[in-house]
């Protein structure tokens, strides 16, 4: 008989069944106090009784039985790729937050892709999982109202919806962040590698590098923002399009640290240098950018506290309590290639 | 029929209406001796039936189909830490290759601490995975025996250990190709980042760089090698140390793309320029290493294939079939900071 994970809960009977023993034998072995308890089988019968209730978890207790089954304490988590460290390090809070309330998680990926997507929360959904941890929303897609339809507990992380609970970085005071410092350094003819348009993160550093950039009294056209994807070879691929596009900016955005190392790749291929011929800026600072031969200025998000505030925000979602949605503050790290 | 994923057991009943055939006929083909089989139906309806049993799992043996042997179609993996990059990407051939053969896949970080692993393996055995991957494996660790002892399978990914089946790079390879480079390259005073010395990924890729650079008639004291951890802080803190300790080399080989990267911060902190006064070789090729603005030269292992290979091995293992290690050839990508 299997550790009992499903719904419902282990009975007597279910025990008795699988050991072929009458349930009052059961009964009687698991329930009754030792004196009465060895009168009721012979002790090589009583141990495989009990031995097989403590296996899949049977409980004399009703009431606790019923806590016990209701619930896997297991809780899915739904990624675009944990190659992508920032992913990788947000699900690192995750893991240590609902350890410290006695869950475990499972992640996957979906390659941001809409139907593996699906996919992979139905399978997560068929493996019971108390709640999902939604990291790679879509801002065009459509699962988020089907989940809420069928009462699926989940948060989103990450990526923010509206109208849906998410931990995420204030990805808009990001951007501002960036479009002040540049701005102080004297640039004024800048460009972003701005990310996936279906993205919150990317769309929201964006819009607040670009609004607060117009409000400081800067110009900035359309074409100068790029939309591109999230890693090394998108940034070197944006970068590569707005160097062949004609005067080359001072200073690029790159809203995330990949496509910045993308970025500084293409320019000195250019023969350009970072920093002194064309500031970089990324985002997220990880573990990375400090390190880099021209160490390079990035917006720091608090990842891993991202991932441990979407473990307490489903914790509440799974309970029925009210939640907000929960913006952390970003800071600017400035280095090299900003300076 | 989808293959079984759920608690409930496959009965004959199941089969027999899936194939639109009399409950009777289908027990008959399962559970008779060879004889009695073929007279209850045709050879072309026996081996659907055969066939369908074998898919979807059901097994004749009343007692082997109790809920304890049942599969879950699930796979645990425990990984140091998905932050490293290297680890990720072997998860996603893993996670691929678990999808291709009706697998679900979970993974979990131990962060290296052996305390940490053993409670992580148990919390998998206790979500009934059908196997482990174990991707952190300690060479001085002894959880190993102690999973084969208790009949667990499982294989080991990343990093072998004698006497266990493992899916690797062919590490001792990776290492004597850097020795082979730098060697023709002209250097003679090199020094090795060598790793973790529990993880056979270090040992492995150090031991093959030292013999075969003695081999080449080049010498290397022991102080020239020195551990560390396998992240940017803990290259550049052993880059460190190797420039206090006294003459510095022409060359260093650190056995990860990640420390190597923080050695090269650290040259440049020296006022060293990677390629000219010093040349840097790293491991892993991951997807930085082209894009770091000194490109990095590096031993390229086939990160994903080790995972799709260590499910493989682990689907064989399960079956309770014979394995062989697999070790994958590794090769070395050249470039400007080593060229």
């Amino acid at each position: 008989m299997e550790k009992n994970t499903s719904e419902r809960a282990v009975t007597l009977k279910d025990l008795a069944k699988e050991l072929g023993i009458h349930p009052s034998t059961v009964s009687r072995v698991l329930h009754s106090d030792p004196d009465s308890a060895r009168g009721a089988a012979s002790e090589a019968t009583a141990q495989r009784i009990r031995e097989l209730a403590a296996e899949v978890g049977y409980s004399p207790d009703p009431q606790a039985t019923s806590l016990r089954t209701r619930r896997t304490q297991l809780l899915g988590v739904v990624v675009p790729r944990l190659s992508d460290l920032v992913l990788a390090i947000m699900y690192e809070g995750i893991e240590e937050a609902a350890a410290r309330i006695g869950y475990s998680a499972f992640v996957t990926n979906s390659r941001d892709d809409v139907d593996e997507q699906r996919r992979k929360v139905e399978m997560m959904l068929a493996r019971r999982v108390d709640g999902l941890i939604i990291g790679d929303s879509h801002l065009d897609g459509d699962v988020l109202p089907d989940l809420r339809h069928r009462a699926v507990p989940f948060v989103l992380m990450n990526r923010r919806h509206p109208g849906f609970p998410s931990s995420t970085c204030d990805d808009t005071r990001g951007g501002e962040l960036v479009a002040e410092h540049l701005w102080d350094k004297g640039h004024r003819r800048v460009c972003v590698i701005a990310g996936e348009p279906y993205a919150s993160t990317a769309v929201d550093r964006t819009a607040g590098f670009v609004d607060r950039w117009r409000a400081l009294g800067g110009d900035i056209p359309d074409d100068s923002i790029v939309w591109s994807r999230f890693d090394t070879q998108g940034g070197r691929e944006a970068a590569e399009r707005i160097l062949a596009a004609g005067t080359a900016p001072t200073a690029l955005f790159a809203v995330n640290d990949f496509a910045a190392i993308g970025a500084m790749g293409a320019l000195r291929t250019h023969g350009m240098a970072v920093g002194a011929d064309c500031a970089v800026v990324g985002y997220n600072d990880t573990s990375l950018a400090a390190e880099l031969p021209i160490p390079l200025s990035s917006v720091r998000s608090p990842m891993a506290e991202i991932g441990r505030s979407a473990v307490r925000l489903l914790q509440r979602v799974i309970r029925g309590e009210p939640v907000e949605s929960v913006r952390l503050a970003p800071t600017l790290q400035v280095r090299e290639s900003s300076a």
